[in-house]
């Protein structure tokens, strides 16, 4: 473990997310609004941190990076990124720095939760700060779990080994920037078909960018404050639900469907898996809320779908108070809210993946009762999954509930109530957003008391670095030679 | 698989389950209440079912059960015994067969859910009959998870495969009767030592019999509409709380401290992970619930202490409405409900050893990232644990999860709330009894919608019989020659 190393390439991401501050100062100052001064400050302050690290911690050559350092990078760099990212918030007005701190970490885990009651008095420097929060938390996360993950040997991520172009051996190689500027182009593309897109609905150039950003990222931060349901717009609806779909896809399959190889998608099972799901999931709350909440079928199969694809990619844009919903919806929304997306997407959640090869272990059990001796193989579409990939799958679920469990009780302990403890704790480790009871899609998470902030906070980094990645570091083992 | 053996040892159980409806048949005589024709006539049908199935379907010589066989008597036989033990409830003037099913297989999977309303008022030879069938579930589960489960490779008990005399190879063999009667003597002798105890507080010779019954069986049937508060007696509370804890111990362990080795049971990794989470979640709730509900240290211990171990032991006795205590000790609850007490104990839920190997594997899983090659044994106590059991553990809480969500989702369809939904499932799952919401400690199961009472009646005999048991007939290669 070289320190050095892990300072230099945090400080290398600080000096990259300082810069991205230019962004929304430009919007700031092209709208004349109250946010220019705090985004100065903080571009300046972000931008000389990263330097600071940078210089003060010489880069070996060649760059090599190992399997434990690159795990302190991802942990820190991530927590570094929050940090400064929430001195906009904290300088531009947020109640304290616990708020400021929790906004910027739920975006740049791509959450979406808010403690704002009130979105729309943020000026509009702040609230593209917010959204490009998202966007590139986002684009860590397709690197990280499509080029890092698997090296690391992750939670099961060792499945996509030789997916893509990517590292080799356990060493880190420079081919990692190659398999990112791949993976971003179809991000960056996505989000400008998006943009476009919204503006044909008459979204402005403002909000259809900062919506794009939260879609692609399914991260959820509006500008408004009834989120999507502000625009009242069929259109808009089915726009947003198409990119949050498309961003709970498996990034590397778009990068084979643009490289035109549209059976290579079909072939993967995740893929078929996430859609049979959706589309299951969306006839079963169309047809319970039609009738009950939506006079029409087709008010029905809008706000179904797009809330089946919002919690279940975890992006946690809203067009309806599904808790007024039937008891059978709401139990389909909190499934969602466990499932998520497809591994090597932007979206959270435990992953259909894994979802798919614990169902499959599952079974595979049963069948072992029936025929005790013999051997039985798992194949996950035409591959052949390893035992060891299993048990860290298992390990990863175990430590899912594990945390989930834990970190609930301890909200209850601050006196939340307990579906909205459970909720909560869920809709954070998942990067979901809004959850249930007091943490609803109408409701936000100013009513937490601080010390629970920073317990849904680390919830949050958590979940987002699939649990694994942050736990390690804690593991005494982890730092003896 | 000779469906002669399984419905011959069907018939010797149900013939036995009648003749033991004598005893509520004397009761009823001895009261001189209306339960008497409905019990005869129960009596004489029940018997005559299990003769008839015995002497149309020979006994082979020997008699030699294998595999496959022992799962269907095991998930027949419960099944069988929950349906003519609701004779005796639809006779005696329940509002309908459903009805009078859920609470025969509520008691005979000694889950303690009920639907009625005013239990007071059922004649008292019926209320010995429902607390008669706890008892008989109990004895059927002592001998089903130590002599049964191991031997047929069912969700991790292969662990205890050597601990006490039983049957060899892959064969159920007559030795199995032995096992059964060394361990029914010392649960009879528990059941004896209780009822003195419990006569000494105060309570009737019948009531103390029937709560005797309800305790050890880890079943919560009461014989008064506020179950244990009825008698507002702090010693009653405690004696019953110290044999819920008891029957919530592996029998096995009871077995050998009678045999004089007291340092083989706390050598036993399982029980002290029982007696510490029991302390530790004694004193969050404790504490927790000093002030807020009760003024006095003294009275938070009685009511807290008596709560944690009849959710944890799976009883689910009442001597409070916890649904008014604060979010933290109803999160420890609810956690409670999930995890249960010890393997072959009375007690349901996913259960302690199972809870533990968990940990142990996911912790190993956070080890093998620091040191990928290293080849980790996993521990039991000094037992080295093969990989089958643990994969066998980790399918078992797979199924756990998924039964649980999809009963719930199916009870939410119904219109059944969210909480109620998920609560009333997971306390018949792990065979609790009461839940939160609308089948909280101080409600029932008389709302519940008839197909949701058949939905929850397979939800308590599924997990009575370790979910495996039952799910393997319906594997398609299960019967295949």
């Amino acid at each position: 473990m070289r320190w050095t190393i892990a300072l230099h390439v945090t400080g290398l991401i600080l000096l990259c997310v300082g810069l991205c501050m230019f962004l929304p100062l430009a919007c700031g100052w092209y709208y004349d609004d109250t946010s220019v001064a705090p985004l100065f400050l903080s571009l300046c302050v972000t931008v000389l941190a990263g330097a600071f690290l940078m210089f003060a911690f010489k880069r070996p050559k060649p760059l090599v990076i190992n399997h434990r350092e690159g795990m302190v990078i991802v942990s820190l760099g991530w927590a570094a990124c929050a940090f400064f990212g929430a001195l906009p918030f904290a300088l531009g007005g947020f109640p304290s720095f616990t708020d400021a701190f929790f906004e910027s970490v739920s975006g740049f885990t791509t959450t979406g939760a808010s403690i704002l009651t009130n979105i729309e008095a943020l000026p509009k420097g702040l609230l593209f700060w917010r959204s490009l929060t998202h966007w590139l938390g986002g684009m860590g996360i397709i690197v990280l779990t499509i080029a890092i993950l698997p090296f690391l040997g992750v939670g099961g991520m060792q499945l996509y080994k030789a997916e893509v172009p990517g590292p080799v051996a356990d060493k880190l190689q420079p081919r990692i920037k190659d398999t990112a500027m791949s993976l971003w182009k179809v991000y960056v593309l996505f989000t400008v078909i998006q943009v476009v897109l919204l503006m044909f609905g008459g979204m402005d150039l403002f909000e259809s960018i900062c919506h794009s950003f939260g879609t692609m990222a399914t991260g959820g931060f509006s500008t408004r404050n009834t989120s999507i349901a502000a625009y009242d717009s069929a259109y808009i609806d089915g726009v947003i639900t198409f990119f949050m779909l498309v961003a709970g896809v498996n990034f590397a399959l778009h990068f084979q469907l643009f490289r035109g190889r549209p059976l290579a998608v079909w072939r993967d099972p995740e893929f078929r898996f996430f859609v049979i799901l959706v589309l299951v999931l969306t006839v079963v709350v169309t047809v319970s809320i039609q009738g009950s909440s939506y006079p029409s079928w087709f008010d029905a199969l809008r706000f179904g779908s797009f809330q089946v694809a919002s919690i279940l990619t975890t992006t946690g844009y809203a067009t309806a108070d599904y808790e007024l919903w039937l008891p059978l919806s709401q139990g389909v929304l909190l499934l969602c809210m466990f499932i998520g997306g497809c591994a090597g997407s932007t979206a959270g959640g435990i992953k259909c993946m894994r979802v798919m090869l614990l169902f499959k272990h599952a079974y595979r059990e049963l069948f072992r009762l029936v025929h005790p001796r013999a051997v039985l193989p798992l194949k996950f579409g035409p591959k052949l999954v390893k035992e060891e990939v299993l048990t860290s799958i298992w390990g990863f679920f175990v430590l899912f509930i594990v945390l989930f469990v834990l970190s609930a009780l301890a909200l209850a302990a601050m006196g939340v109530d307990v579906l909205t403890s459970f909720a909560a704790v869920v809709a954070c480790i998942g990067n979901i957003g809004p959850g249930l009871g007091e943490v609803g899609p109408v409701d936000n998470y100013a009513a937490i008391p601080t010390l629970g902030k920073w317990v849904l906070s680390f919830c949050m980094l958590l979940g987002r670095l699939e649990i694994y990645t942050v736990l390690v570091l804690f593991v005494p083992e982890f730092w003896r030679k």
